[in-house]
């Protein structure tokens, strides 16, 4: 995908994409555009003192694939949403040494067995020695920045460009879907999310019935209010248990217009917050546990390698090593 | 910069940039283009089986920060240009177990020491084991793929851009400057390199003086003349002897069509095979060497921390183990 125009006089979008194989650009014309190539691969990459002179590795966790490098290891993760907490524990579980958490705003908070710590923003680093905002320090071999994506729309020019960062409701998109700008753009799945796939889908049925005449868009005031009241609940939630509830409602709320299959997501925010909880109780466990489809009823099968504290500590009394020193053999 | 076209009607170019302070897209018209953005940071990036579950760092030389990383490890790498060599030894020097380069077409053929092999294509790898195209395997902790850049000119369109691989006299390019579609679009620095900054002014030089009227092109089959003998020449050349001359006299060209200040290329060129003997006298010493300035006589300085093979001798007895282990310690 190269670049999207749109021409007011024709009505139409000319989209160009270059032709790998010929190698060369192509252009087309079409109605209606909708972009639905995710917002979770332009890594935003913060840069702290000392990164230069780090004889570490420093990767985005993007560029994480595999724990085993990282066995031994003192890991310094920066952020404290989902992909901090999933690649610590799984960095922990593969044999690193330790897994320090650094926050911007607030603590993860989970209850963490020893190994792991949570600490303030980083400050710097000076050779292998991080420093953070409460003025304690700590040696570390790697740093894996867990600091998000940017929204990133290279091929739409600015009048077209959806602007946010990852929330549950992104002003500028009707229904959470169409453009203010030009409602013939239709965005799918730019929403931080708790539902995934079956939220994609109940967008894209709307925007499909939108696209075949079915549904009628109200004017551009009407759909600034409906926004501005999303935008306005959503700012009020204070939990991830008010957040489920919320994009629950949103998800309610799309399939109610459309012919969309029955979808029980009273079943499906009730998992949800089940998983929510499961994840308070046990950071380390809760991957082990499964949940049914609210479709079919059948549970998802277990996990190959549950997770147990009890046999990772009989492991080390029987090796009679410390665990840093097991991981550095 | 996203994206630049050319209006035969009025004769210009329509410049488009982002302004990302302010993050929207702005739109100039220029008369010239002079592409400068180089051609060795886009990675080209091959792939081998197994690599997604080599349990180790895959790289591109392009994101190579530290060779502290590589302590202990043995390290392979694909590729036989300077990169590899470059990499591969440094790695060696800053105490890597091993060193394996494979190449596809052509060892390097240097003189290594104990610690370095060459091998050919990877086959794949399983786990962490090389598989080559000889049959022979080996063990290996992390891939670095020196496999080169793409010249990439995302910003435009195909009728102006250079589709070339990495050579001395790209096709396409009067002068190695002034591209044939449309010689109001330049472009600098897109040849490999044994000249470079002083190869980029003197087609600076150049350049400026056409855009001044200084200079006037020929007609475009003059050009296209001119262009085939030079690449004539180049396919012809034997040995890295002989690309240094063609270069010098490719600079020489340019440089004697403009007011360009005295620079004594054969000097230049002479300095270029020194260096090139010392490469093949001594693959892990010729970076202790210092060249003078052929504008001052002044010398470089000398490396500051000269390698010498004596001395990794010594302390590899003096500790009395052997290299492998004491990096891993």
């Amino acid at each position: 995908m190269k670049w999207v125009d749109y021409d007011a006089a024709s009505g139409k979008f000319s989209v160009s994409v270059r032709n790998i194989k010929e190698d060369r650009i192509e252009t087309e014309l079409f109605d209606y555009v909708v972009a639905a190539n995710g917002h979770f691969s332009t890594p935003n990459v913060p840069w702290f003192p000392g990164f230069d002179n780090f004889p570490g590795r420093v990767l985005h966790a993007h560029d994480f694939r595999d724990a085993n490098e990282f066995v031994g290891k003192n890991v310094l993760l920066i952020g404290s949403s989902y992909s901090a907490e999933d690649i610590g524990t799984q960095c922990f579980k593969y044999g690193a040494a330790s897994i320090t958490y650094s926050y911007r705003t607030k603590k993860m908070g989970f209850d963490w067995p020893e190994g792991f710590e949570e600490k303030p923003l980083l400050t710097g680093i000076k050779g292998k020695v991080a420093h953070f905002q409460d003025g304690t320090s700590r040696e570390i071999d790697a740093v894996i920045l867990c600091t998000g994506y940017q929204h990133h729309f290279p091929f739409l020019p600015d009048a077209l460009r959806l602007r946010t960062r990852n929330r549950l409701y992104p002003p500028g998109l009707y229904k959470g879907i169409f453009h203010t700008g030009n409602p013939k753009l239709m965005y799918l799945g730019m929403q931080d999310q708790y539902y995934t796939f079956n939220m994609f889908d109940a967008q894209a049925w709307y925007a499909r019935d939108v696209m075949l005449g079915r549904i009628k868009l109200p004017d551009a005031a009407a759909m600034e209010t409906d926004i501005a009241s999303w935008v306005a609940r959503e700012e009020a939630l204070e939990d991830p248990f008010q957040a489920i509830d919320f994009q629950t409602e949103y998800v309610r709320d799309l399939v109610a217009a459309t012919d969309y299959p029955k979808l029980d997501v009273d079943h499906i925010a009730v998992l949800f917050k089940e998983w929510e909880h499961h994840k308070m109780e046990g950071i380390l466990t809760y991957r082990n546990r499964s949940y049914p489809s609210v479709l079919t009823g059948t549970m998802a099968p277990a996990h190959h390698t549950p997770w147990m504290q009890a046999l990772d500590d009989s492991l080390e009394a029987f090796l009679n090593v410390p665990k840093q020193k097991q991981a550095a053999d």
